[in-house]
């Protein structure tokens, strides 16, 4: 059987069927960017390659995936971190011109080039280690100009270096200035005008929001889906981070891609997931950066069989995190994930939550030949380690 | 005024006087790869430098410095991690030969070469970001050919890249099933036989100890630091990891150059160790890897103007981390330290807690011009991302 690359003598984590889907003595075949065989070497068929390539035993996984992102955004909250360390309150804070509204006058201020070039080395840090998909909100322009524009630079991203880009329309994250006291009139906007042109312009992948009492409300949440609803866009949503105002239940009603954070997540939320086959899209730097205590109830999901995924949720204020194989260690320390779930949790479930299953997060056949390659001599290394990175190649449709 | 090179144009953290020492239009000269000059442009005398480099308003900083590590060592834990997670308990997870005995075994069969090459990839992922002095205990051989031969391995290390090292003899770190039930007869043979060899061969620039119920009583200990002093060299300790056995107090009365962990560290300690000006060395790594909730006296400390200094604690059972940025964000972020208090902790107070306070450092004339050069816009950025290098170049004495 012909194909374009093959490579033998190698060790695979599927995450096909049951479990992470080892094979112990395994190989690949691409043909046209895609798998075209991936398991057992004494299975496969016999083929002949274009140019094979001797793993010497080392580790394929599927390419990574960092299913939640706010990657494209103006400066930096440093500043703030270094008050906030020094004891600084919130007021201070908020007067030194920190805070969400911060990133917001950055963001507007920064030119389409600009984000690129700065979103560049972030995406650069998370490709190092393996990640060959990535999802980018928008988020922090919250006015139409600025959201299209990190829309593009966002996709830009995707023509600047081989990553796959998935985008995200976060128009709903936090209330602008402009609409102070005026939610129901910013999301109006939302709904009326902007979306439907980030849908005509195909600038976005899902529509996103976020569901808090710093944030918006389960009815202005609702007029989001709807929208997006209305421009066959599906939806995700940043929901229970830091309250419970049933946001998950509200997502799954709406057959939601995923909810993420969820730290106060109630059995109903679980349950609704589940029912829904909502992932749920753990982000453990954000709990570990603003130091939550509250962690999300990790043995409810478990046992509803709500497929987990795990992303850094990299974004200026409360996640400054430009590594996967970090954020799944944190899964693993901080919530007590198992290193298949941390595993699955950026591969396959992250595809899921992406809506991406048929494309990319396991060796099957059929999907994109993303793949990265470990110098490692178990899986659990990739978890176990920190601030280690042994990648040995990531390959992009078959190359 | 002749010198080898200038680094001109230069934002810099001397970390000489109160607080970091910033400049923010500054230069450093080099001759003979020592610090000739390090401080405001404007003050420097006029410099015939043999090549100039313009660093275009970077930040420079000493080259940093991770001085506690059992960075050489067979073999990883990364199994008994991944059980761990699966719920195993301790009984099964030393049936499945986990623990530190599972080091110790690793460690004895291999050679010194084959230590020397599982070592490097964690040298070179520190000094990928900017470490240009490290510390390396011995301490999972136990007996005294392969104590000998982990000592030879790190100060191989020192030659195979151009990082300095120290070397720390920590024989006293567990007791070996070969001296099992017979503690005292362990530490008789490490004072009385194998210290004295690793002195005369000049393999060790300290001696440390592991001083805890599961480790070395404060006697063994003392035998140990008596021993130490007796061959002129200093010590360090393991002290307050898992709880109180007063070793802080100890070591500060032996003149420790520094007492490390320290959660459960009480007043008397603190005092103690401020009188002999012993640095507190502390390890975020191993506090959030083993889920520890006890943190270190923090405030005590400080207000006692005890040296504090951060380090990975690199070792494979509680701390497999290689990143002293992100032991310096667990600093600020775990422990609650300033950001002055995490870049101090990896520069000025980690040199001292070495001995090397006359060496490097700082940016002080005269000590070894060991500098990192970062992309960054302020010294906070080091502390506050996560999974992410910005460093632009490190320099070793001038080169
Ligand atoms: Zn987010
Ligand atoms: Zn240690």
């Amino acid at each position: 059987m012909r194909c374009d690359t093959l490579w033998s003598n190698a060790r695979l984590v599927t995450g096909v069927g049951e479990g992470l889907g080892l094979v112990e003595r395994g190989c690949v075949a691409a043909l046209d960017g895609k798998i075209l065989y991936a398991g057992p070497a004494l299975d496969a068929p016999p083929f002949e390659a274009t140019s094979t390539i001797d793993c010497d035993g080392r580790w394929i996984t599927p390419g990574l995936i960092d299913c939640h992102t706010h990657l494209v955004h103006g400066g930096d909250r440093s500043q703030e971190f270094e008050l906030r360390l020094a004891g600084a309150s919130y007021e201070e804070i908020a007067r030194a011109g920190g805070g969400i509204v911060s990133t917001m006058r950055a963001t507007r201020a920064a030119s389409e080039d600009a984000l690129v070039a700065s979103a560049l080395p972030r995406l650069d840090a998370l490709i190092a280690e393996g990640v060959t998909t990535v999802e980018i909100k928008s988020g922090y322009g919250l006015d139409g100009p600025s959201e299209l524009r990190m829309l593009r630079a966002a996709r830009r991203l995707g023509v600047e270096r081989r990553v796959r880009v998935a985008t995200t329309f976060l128009g709903a994250h936090a209330l602008p200035p402009e609409f102070a006291g005026d939610a129901d009139g910013y999301i109006a906007m939302l709904c009326d005008t902007l979306l439907p042109q980030v849908a005509a312009a195909g600038l976005a992948d899902a529509v996103d929001a976020f569901c808090e009492e710093i944030g918006f409300s389960l009815a202005q949440t609702e007029r989001v889906f709807q929208a997006a609803a209305a421009h066959g866009l599906p939806i995700k949503l940043h929901a229970e981070q830091l309250s419970n105002l049933q946001g998950a239940a509200l997502a799954a009603r709406y057959h939601a891609l995923s909810a993420d954070h969820l730290e106060y997540l109630d059995d109903a939320g679980v349950a609704a997931m589940a029912q829904a086959g909502t992932v749920a899209t753990l982000l453990p730097g954000a709990y570990y950066f603003v130091r939550e205590t509250k962690q999300p109830p990790i043995a409810a999901l478990r046992s509803a069989g709500v497929p987990i995924a795990l992303a850094t949720d990299c974004n200026p204020g409360t996640s400054p995190l430009t590594s996967l194989l970090l954020a799944m260690n944190m899964g693993a320390t901080v919530f007590g994930l198992t290193v298949e779930e941390c595993l699955l949790g950026v591969t396959r479930n992250a595809a899921r939550a992406l809506g991406l299953a048929d494309t990319v997060g396991t060796l099957a056949v059929g999907l994109a030949c993303d793949l990265a390659i470990w110098d490692i001599e178990r899986p659990a290394e990739l978890v176990y380690r920190m601030g280690f990175n042994p990648l040995h190649a990531r390959i992009w449709r078959g190359q």
